[in-house]
């Protein structure tokens, strides 16, 4: 992509209700438009880091037999009625609105209900199971208080997935197969060793849920870490108890800041059974079906990223899913042979299927530089007069501004090997 | 993807309030769910059958220098206001809630009034422009009455995409590129013969916008169709003046039954007067944006093509669409030697790309067929222990049902070649 036919532009001012670091990061850089709080557009830059994102996630839940299907935004009040969760004083985060041909109607702000429902379609007997379903879907939140940028809105993209099994056994093997891929899709983002399998509350049927917990400073959640054995209490639960079951001390524990990126919890036979999800056994006699749900803000964990990779000059991206793996910056010093060799330092990238974001722009060095800095692309390739003199490129890399000259004949193995 | 790991079955009944071909169609294959009326979930044969849609508008959009974006279902009552569409007697398909926070709040049933006023952070000179960006958005729409399945819902995606010119020459030549790109988009979806472009009323500035109507039995518009100009005039501007317009005589016209698949809209500058969107000239003169609106029913269209691709046994997908472009059936008859050369058939295809639903049931002949024609995938690769005593398989064209013997050695390149 030409900068020069980018539409979004970086701007130096945010709207002054920002605070949040990620919010502010990604207005200035083009990647997100606030439509009101708590409420984000995703532009093409931003957009791209999101698909990239989702594809990883994508990939994963595939990995454990997911299989991809999108719901919808309105939903019928008598499905939330069965389960008791249509009443404002049990779900307090509702969109309602009236349907002109009568009754009211609500907005999605989760899905285990309708699809539970929708369930019953395809599940009758046993050998229907098991089944894992999972979607990307734009949640609606009433919040009263949206907050921390795009980590908490009243409209975000969540991958939820919701797995159904005929007996226990089968069930919890699930359950531990989803933990496993949530760990493996931290990993490829780059904050594994940061994110931690939290001990959270359960509900009627199990003791605990677990939630996906990364540290990060500027995150909503105290979490107590127990970094040897990888694991972390919620404030919640942090009791004598738990830390028995656990096996682990009080003194072993570290507090830290931490943000949400993943939740799973474990229904047992308690959802189906509100819903109305009943699976036949080999002998015919009907129970309810096993069900759990797998969580992933995919929005979410956008901001987060940005909160843990940035610094004073911007954003740091991974090249797992920054907007594009490469920068190319030319500084031409109004001389054409540049312009004309930095042209063919991107077609050549294009040949060989390596995207880069090329700024072409007639612009100074220093604002190239510091557009490049904040929008935080990982690899740059600066093309001048002095390059080219020199017969190659200066590769610069965002994450501790290291640079390297590169001969022509190297460029494309120095770009397919990078990675950070 | 085995279909025994599929989780949607072939249904033989639909909810008795469908009556259209297009749902009844889609929900007994397994493709969609319908949540209410006008309100369907996607299920994986239809997310993929969207999907591929929806790559096929994108490179054509992309082709035209489109910028893929993505704006909030969320909408603030203020941007509406200043542009006299928030009035329930202006624009009467408005879901509307409040926010917990305090205040009206919107649903997205279109976005020309938000992407406009989000511009204004980009568009400052001349030199900013042209710009086009689309998306591919769920759209909400509180429609008195659903009908036609998916061809009018309260629920569904649109690719709509905006432009912005700084004059006007600029404006109507991207106003032609999009017309060609649209019927790029109809052409590589098998109804580039059946899509007119029709002449349908202005706004206050233009005389004509112009709809992209398909000839469709069921449709629920009417055009009078001039196959020679390969033009089509709708209902509301059939006047003589209309037809000295196009110098085309009454009598040439043929009324058809159709459904709009496509509709693009010149606003001129009166769209940004009212949103305040001006622009700087070379002399630093200020004047409203010129601006179009384009968009593209993705889920219409996939009902609008299921009316128009099946018979009586069920749906026809051409390739470029189709969920999987091959569909392998075993009929193994308790014969394993079967099992395991369709098991091997179906790695063969995948280790060469080719994505394949693959019937691998116990289930009778009968039934594999009967599911497999209403399905609907264009190529069907049959194993049995006939074709294996012949040392090949039998390739079955659904959309006319034609069988030719492919010996082993054939088969990649057979499907590889094949496309309707």
């Amino acid at each position: 992509m030409r900068q020069s036919h980018l539409f979004t532009k970086t701007r130096k001012t945010v709207p002054k209700d920002e605070v949040s670091k990620n919010a502010q990061l990604l207005i200035r850089a083009g990647f997100i438009h606030k439509e009101m709080a708590g409420v984000y557009a995703y532009l093409p830059l931003g957009l791209r880091v999101v698909e990239n994102i989702k594809t990883i996630v994508r990939e994963e839940m595939n990995a454990i037999s997911g299989q991809e299907i999108i719901m919808t935004a309105l939903q019928r009040k008598e499905i939330w009625e069965r389960t008791g969760r249509w009443s404002d004083e049990v779900v307090d985060v509702w969109f309602k609105s009236s349907l002109k041909a009568g009754g009211e109607i609500g907005f999605g702000w989760s899905h285990e209900e309708p699809i539970g429902e929708m369930m019953k379609n395809y599940i009758t007997s046993y050998k229907d199971l098991p089944i894992s379903v999972y979607q990307f879907q734009t949640k609606l939140r009433n919040e009263l208080r949206a907050r921390s940028g795009i980590m908490r809105g009243r409209e975000f993209v969540m991958k939820d997935m919701y797995s159904f099994a005929a007996d226990e056994k089968k069930h919890l093997a699930y359950y531990e197969s989803a933990k496993k891929a949530y760990m493996k899709v931290f990993e490829r983002l780059g904050i594994g060793s940061d994110t931690f399998i939290t001990f959270a509350s359960g509900g009627a049927f199990t003791k605990f849920s677990h939630e996906f917990q990364t540290i990060c400073e500027t995150g909503e959640d105290a979490i107590y870490v127990n970094r040897e054995k990888g694991i972390a209490v919620n404030e919640e639960v942090l009791t004598n108890e738990t830390l028995d079951n656990l096996g682990v001390t009080r003194e072993s524990l570290e507090k830290v800041n931490s943000a949400e990126v993943g939740n799973i919890f474990n229904f047992g036979q308690q959802k189906a059974r509100d819903i109305g999800l009943v699976v036949r056994d080999a002998k015919g006699k009907e129970s309810p079906v096993w069900m759990g749900s797998y969580g992933i803000g995919i929005t979410r964990l956008l901001g987060v990223l940005v909160e843990k990779f940035s610094d004073a000059k911007g954003m740091m991206w991974n090249t797992s899913i920054a907007p594009y793996p490469v920068h190319i910056v030319s500084i031409t010093g109004g001389n054409n042979d540049v312009v004309s060799e930095a042209d063919r330092l991107y077609d050549l990238l294009k040949e060989h299927g390596i995207e880069a974001l090329y700024d072409d722009r007639d612009e100074r060095a220093g604002e190239k530089f510091a557009d490049s800095d904040l929008i935080g692309i990982p690899l740059r390739f600066v093309i001048s007069e002095k390059t080219i003199s020199q017969g190659g490129v200066e590769a610069v890399r965002r994450h501790d501004g290291v640079s390297t000259f590169v001969p022509e004949s190297s460029i494309i193995e120095y770009a397919t090997n990078f990675a950070v």
